[in-house]
């Protein structure tokens, strides 16, 4: 039987009660928000509204006959289950895939009307769809009212969250001198002004915090900087106490003003033959056409690299609040392994709750920075497993266990995995493959490397032992993150699929490394730390050389490591690590005095 | 001074003769032929006539003030040193690079008119710079005749080459089977014809070769498939006797007439709504314009893919031929060996000649596969050193010696470079890199990795031991090969600056490895076998893992090695290839009664 919601977003297609008239033949919608969000407010869960389907990575296409929803690797599973009836599962990045426009191009006949939301569609894959079918005579219309809008009445009110302001103690630079640089970027491609949609450079920018998206600490805003002014546009009444004198020398508008501000600057520059508007190729359809195509400059956004890299303050924060949460999981994993050596029966729910808890409880925390992922055996073959309480599984001694978390503190972001078995009971081949993921996390962290590389030429180093083998996983190495901002922030990335030009390494950047293996149906294994990007000595005396420091300061349980399969250098690394590990927390532990702690952290760092 | 070249062409830029009086304010021109060569007949040297530069990749824009020459890292210096007065380089691949489009928009003003050769510009490139220049109304103009041509009144004349006719006991496939795939590949995609203009895969799908391109077996020609003709357009002057035979049901026409052709095609399926043509993004744009902008199909040439994976019997030629090709590079091993240590003392041209001359007398030899790289010291610090009479340094005992060399066979295609020093004064240091470039050649040979992935995922592994010590190199790790054909091919290879989409590496597949090390001033380091990519067994019992396996047989100099720096599977894997090479060159030497070579080779490939 057909959802009767694709039924009743079908006859919207017909009736053309939203396009003038216009039949419709097509409706296409990606799961974003006006922002190119990854996480985004559950205002914009349209795709799950009319799918079902609640995966992050999600493109939907709903033809007179076909529902049809993209997505990837990690999702394919999740995406059959949650499925309403009707929809069809279109793979992302295997060999066979096909994208959207091709498939569009491939399947609807020549005139056909394809609608979308023009908020939804960033620039870029605007103009290359409309590139693409254009050709076909296929139209893609945007339409200003959202179909799926039309259908969804029980959508959640807009939440009013105070804004947070960010002091030069955890910033380390002031707006104004943000916005300096980046005039002198907008020069220098000879632009007059540059238009900001994606919301973590908004927050970076004008050093505000907010709560408008669960574990992201933004708020929902644009920006608009010109060579003389500097415009945030944001439902004013988020506006909190020592705002205005915060944002002095900053024009703040209603968020909806932005469209009427870039009108009436675009007319009133329009006769200057050099003006032109940077437009990130990120930023929704619906602004970027408000400007002509001869005054348009694309380009990724300029901020995403400013704030790439961390300055001096941001990164003494980041290095503090990560011996805070390298604390909370510790205490974590002591109190894992004394429950569950005890012979108590834990849960993933219980496990999350604590592990949550304890995190809570540090000092400038803020919330948790992504949903925990607490995943006992099969489950943790599921990398981007989340618990629900009908899938809640008791965790007892001898699991194996992957715990993968972090959060957001006034002074930084973290993002830590580990995989434990608490017993003696443990598979050989576990111990392998453990070792195989831990050889890769090894490589790839004490890899030296030129500055200035894209991080996809370092993917390979962390699967080169499990390739030797015959195992692989299907997901990137690792990501960067922000400072107090984003978990997942761009451009920088270690993964093959992450060749954005912009994302070159430097010293100063933040990344993950979080290699995994997974077995379906049994386990699976992630070891991931956050690192920050220094420069190192070399040989052969070049000061070029980059390589990765250690922030996360939680022991690897030495008992899942085959010994026999590390070489001297990765032994040497780790112990290396385990002496950081141990003096730096046992000093924190000690502060705090908290005896257990140092006691154990000490234990668990003896060397191999 | 300005050089009078420059002031004719600019003056033609000015007078508007050639652009129906339409002034124009910057030619165009990239140092390429109608069909994307990468080595290119002397009568395309259109780059090197106007600028002096000589080198294989060269875009070039001349405006009424500037004359930019856009090349890469191999050529800086040597751009500098054929430049004619008046020209300034433009390095690509470098931080600060911008592209010519960038250059044009940041220099030239609103309403700038570019001119260009049509059959000079791919269809994707044109297309791409019209819309970055468009938006800047800036004009990208195609003239029909080249304003190189109109100064170049010395240009060589056409030479008519009789084609050759490969046999099916070299090609293991008729080329009406081809055309059949290919016939598949075009339905596939809702086309309904392909026009081909890589000259190597003409030359591949037609099993024919040709002697238009020196060391590129290949003949000028063009090729238009439908679904029910195929047509080869080339020079009829230069079909052979029995080409009639060889091409039935080919429809032979002169090489000017494939525009015709196209557009009466063109022309006679307009009215057909589901009329489109393959037009690969390698196409040149003066051919890609006579078609519609709704009847293309643009992705690259199927056919790239398809002659990638050899057959049984190319692979048997492949072996084969490799086993020739090592022996005439021993069997010149020897020779410098027994000259240079008796202390005398030879040259890069008297070595280029030797080698040259001991390929040459090589069963089923037909040419060399490019121009070999024969060079002492400092110039083998220049990665594409090219001798001349003037450049030409002694060889004595003790110098470092380059050797990059390969023919082309009618069974195959070869590529092997060797770094060797005669004599016992080795530097440490020169030991030290030249085993970093050792393993890092190891580390990729004996990866395993899963199929399908692109080659520029195992670049990293070929600098790895270099990047641990603080050096890297600036070149590719390895590129693809035909089977008697381009020594360059693609679309496969290994290098962190090629992530085409349809470069998966799969078995049957050529690729060299050749990492290298480059000390300016005083000496280089490449170590370059050519390998097939084979299906390997692993533990995980996985049967999608691919490994090298090695086609190139010669000794690697032991004493170049600091075995100290390699480990036990190094060592194994360089003591395996050398009892490969032993046995195999023992046999082959013995069969033609070659006593010396056979005990030479056989000391030379002792255990580590």
């Amino acid at each position: 039987m057909m959802s009767n919601k694709l039924q009743c977003l079908r006859n919207l297609m017909k009736n053309g009660n939203l396009t003038g008239g216009k039949v419709v033949n097509a409706y296409f919608l990606p799961r974003t928000d006006p922002h190119e969000s990854e996480y985004i407010n559950e205002r914009y869960q349209l795709v799950k509204f009319i799918s079902g389907f609640s995966g992050s990575n999600a493109t939907v296409l709903i033809t007179d006959t076909k529902a049809l929803c993209w997505t990837d690797g990690r999702y394919f599973d999740q995406a059959i289950k949650e499925f309403d009836e009707g929809w069809e599962l279109m793979k992302q990045a295997v060999p066979e895939s096909i994208t959207p426009s091709e498939w569009i191009s491939l399947n609807m006949p020549y005139g056909s009307v394809i609608a979308f939301d023009p908020l939804l569609l960033s620039h870029s894959t605007a103009k290359d769809m409309k590139r693409q079918l254009g050709s076909m005579k296929i139209e893609l219309l945007p339409v200003e009212k959202n179909f799926i809008d039309e259908l969804w009445t029980s959508k959640p009110e807009e939440q009013i969250n105070k804004i947070k302001l960010c002091d030069i103690q955890y910033t380390g630079e002031t707006s104004a001198n943000k916005i300096e640089r980046l005039r002198k970027l907008i020069k220098a491609k000879k632009c007059d002004s540059i238009i900001l949609t994606l919301l973590d450079d908004i927050a970076w920018l004008y050093n505000i915090r907010g709560n408008d998206i669960e574990y992201n600490p933004v708020v929902l805003s644009y920006a608009f900087i010109t060579l003389d002014k500097a415009y945030l546009f944001i439902n004013k009444k988020k506006l909190c106490e020592g705002s205005e004198e915060h944002l002095k020398g900053i024009e703040i508008l209603n968020y909806d003003e932005v469209k009427d501000i870039i009108i009436s600057y675009h007319e009133s520059n329009k006769h200057n033959i050099n003006h032109k508007i940077w437009i990130p190729s990120t930023t929704n359809y619906k602004l970027s056409s408000l400007v002509n195509d001869n005054n348009i400059f694309t380009s990724p956004s300029p901020v995403q690299v400013m704030k790439a890299t961390k300055n001096d303050i941001e990164l003494k924060g980041m290095k503090e609040c990560h011996i805070r949460d390298s604390a909370a999981v510790i205490e974590f994993l002591i109190y894992l392994e004394n429950e569950l050596s005890k012979g108590n029966i834990l849960s993933e729910k219980i496990a999350m709750e604590k592990i949550d808890s304890l995190r809570a409880k540090k000092d400038k925390f803020v919330s948790l920075s992504f949903d925990t992922i607490s995943a006992v055996n099969q489950h943790a073959a599921m990398p981007h497993y989340k618990m629900t309480d009908s899938s809640n599984l008791p965790l007892k001694a001898n699991d194996v266990y992957l715990v993968d978390s972090g959060a957001q503190y006034l002074d930084g972001t973290t993002d830590v995995t580990r995989t434990i078995v608490i017993g003696d009971k443990i598979d050989q081949e576990f111990i392998n493959l453990f070792t195989h993921v831990l050889i890769g996390h090894i490589e790839c962290a004490m890899a030296k490397f030129p500055e200035g590389i894209l991080g996809c030429r370092l993917d390979s180093f962390a699967r080169h032992s499990l390739w030797q083998s015959g195992y692989d996983f299907g997901h990137g190495t690792g990501h960067s993150f922000g400072s107090f901002l984003n978990v997942h922030e761009g451009p920088g990335g270690i993964s093959f699929r992450n060749v954005q030009e912009n994302g070159k390494l430097g010293s100063g950047q933040m990344m993950t490394i979080e290699p995994g293996y997974y077995r379906t149906g049994y386990w699976g294994i992630r070891i991931e730390n956050c690192y920050e990007i220094i420069k190192c000595n070399v040989e052969s005396g070049a000061n070029n050389f980059l390589t990765f420091s250690p922030l996360t300061l939680v022991p690897i349980q030495r008992k899942l490591i085959n010994k026999d399969m590390l070489n001297s250098k990765q032994i040497n690394w780790l112990n290396d690590y385990h002496r950081v590990v141990s003096e730096t927390m046992s000093t924190y532990f000690m502060q705090h005095g908290q005896e257990e702690e140092k006691r154990w952290v000490q234990d668990a760092c003896a060397a191999l």
